[in-house]
């Protein structure tokens, strides 16, 4: 096994110092697949691990196009300006085994990005077998190492991320599109469920008494659904050009936060997530060491192929699967 | 490895004469967590697969108490009387490690049991790792194998069983409680917008009202949400008690599934079922042979425990579970 070209003490130590170039560098050694980083990985989480403190982590959802980073641009450059230290990981679904990035180089962001108190970083949602969250849980840990007051999660919103989202976050804020009679164009069953705040964003111009009327709306269609948990999902409007509405929004965020922790309801989502996080990754990171075989992966790829088209019954290829993954490990 | 106990081409040409003595054996060989009965299993399967033809899966949701057991049973008896085959398998929540059932022999569903035609399993959700579905989905399996015409999946009704159940069914149908103001009581989040078809139960004596009212109330907030959809979700109530409504319930099911069925959704649904299927399959099969090592099921039982009580953080919990796993691997 060849050695990682990382020394994870001193790159623990520079990133609990705070600077942003050890910490980009610590989430892509956390994200790598190849096998010689292992180690080094496990020695750079023991290094950072227990947290000095925890951050708040806000998850922000919504389809394509409903304008999460236009929004994260704009609450992101206030909060710093409060003086806060704000990181930003962009989930970014893997379209591959081999895990590419779809959200590539892409310019957002801007003002944000120039502060010297943010960090952002877009982190793909890896996974051979299309995992998503496990590397953004682990690089959200180095944000919070690395002293960040504020972990701001963004999803693609496409496929099953937002579920693994609403797991690993303090608060899901669900970001919607007004438009008359399509309040809910695209979203997915049991999204709404999820979210813990809901804002109709893009209230400006043109749209703002369609947001207006869209958000009383679905305010009073879930008020009839959550009698149990009265304001249990606040829905707001805001716009991200006009700045209208984000300072409710970001208001509603700290009083559900608030009650959450007063009440110990914060502190037992977390051990959940902590649970849920362990059983899970055990699974994930045990297939990783798997599935990095390359004689593995090529079969892999062949047998999702023979379950997608019908050829194999999916019962049959996972247990081919398993039978030769864990004949193949070497010792 | 010592041999299993079972031969597997008998048990298949048993069971695809329809014995249910032998589908009761090969679903306990399926459950089998030993690993002589691995290979055992396989054959099994390869055995019956692929099916002469596929049953209508249909699951039944709802939290404990709102009479599941009751409505399978006054349902399965009329289904029978009309010359159906039916299977009921009960997703029973394993609570430990070992994988104890919690419904035990709790008597139920006595007259379908007497039913000549009708085949009742429960199924323990099985798995180290608090997995739920895996060993559902190849009774599921089993079951068709032994011509069963309509499968009825019940759930506890508790944790994340909701959530794989909507993902191993054709049709999900979701029993509520009625009462004044709080129908929804207990109803985890996201499970509502899974449902396709909703039912008020107990609809007799005291709570016809309720059940009628509460309906209402449920189906046209639910029409406010779904606009996109329309009538996607349709909301009834009835009585097992009586057997007001079930008739009228029995029937949605029979439109849903129809309707799905000649646009192509039901297909879809099953392709998209069946390749999540083997995702989620090679994971914990893979995690199965590897945790059933007597010292690798001691130590995730002990890193559990760390989690839980915060002593280890999850993550390094996980990375130090994978690693000593992997690397003790009989070969």
């Amino acid at each position: 096994m060849s050695k990682s070209a990382v020394d994870p003490q001193r790159l623990a130590k520079e990133l609990k110092a705070g600077d942003r170039r050890a910490l980009a560098k610590a989430i892509t050694l956390v994200e790598s697949n190849r096998a010689e980083d292992w180690h080094s990985t496990d020695e750079l989480l023991d290094a950072v691990l227990p947290l000095a403190k925890a951050s708040q982590r806000i998850g922000i959802t919504g389809i394509p196009g409903v304008g999460k980073s236009t929004f994260i641009e704009t609450l992101g450059c206030r909060l710093v300006k409060a003086g806060q230290r704000v990181a930003v990981l962009a989930i970014d679904p893997s379209s591959s085994i081999s895990g590419g990035s779809i959200l590539g180089d892409k310019t957002r962001m801007e003002e944000l990005a120039r502060q010297e108190s943010a960090f952002i970083r877009p982190s793909p949602s890896s996974g051979a077998l299309g995992g998503v969250g496990r590397r953004s849980r682990e690089a959200m840990l180095l944000c919070e190492a690395a002293g960040y007051d504020l972990i701001l999660v963004e999803t693609v919103g496409v496929g099953q991320s937002e579920l693994s989202i609403a797991d690993m976050v303090d608060c899901l804020v669900l970001l919607m599109l007004p438009g008359a009679g399509d309040e809910l164009q695209g979203i997915k069953r049991g999204l709404l469920e999820l979210a813990d705040v809901i804002i109709m964003h893009k209230a400006d111009g043109d749209l703002v008494n369609a947001a207006e009327l869209g958000s009383k709306q679905l305010q009073s269609a879930l008020n009839i659904l959550h009698q149990q948990e009265n304001g249990r999902h606040k829905v707001l409007s805001c716009s991200s050009l006009s700045g209208d509405g984000i300072q409710e929004a970001w208001g509603e965020v700290q009083t559900m936060l608030d009650s959450a922790e007063s009440g110990g309801a914060l502190a037992e989502r977390r051990r959940r997530q902590d649970m849920h996080w362990f059983e899970h990754a055990v699974g994930e990171l045990i297939q990783e060491r798997l599935l990095s075989q390359n004689e593995t992966a090529k079969e892999f790829a062949q047998l999702r192929e023979a379950v997608r088209s019908g050829a194999m019954h999916a019962t049959r290829a996972a247990r081919k699967l398993a039978e030769s993954a864990t004949q193949r490990l070497p010792s």
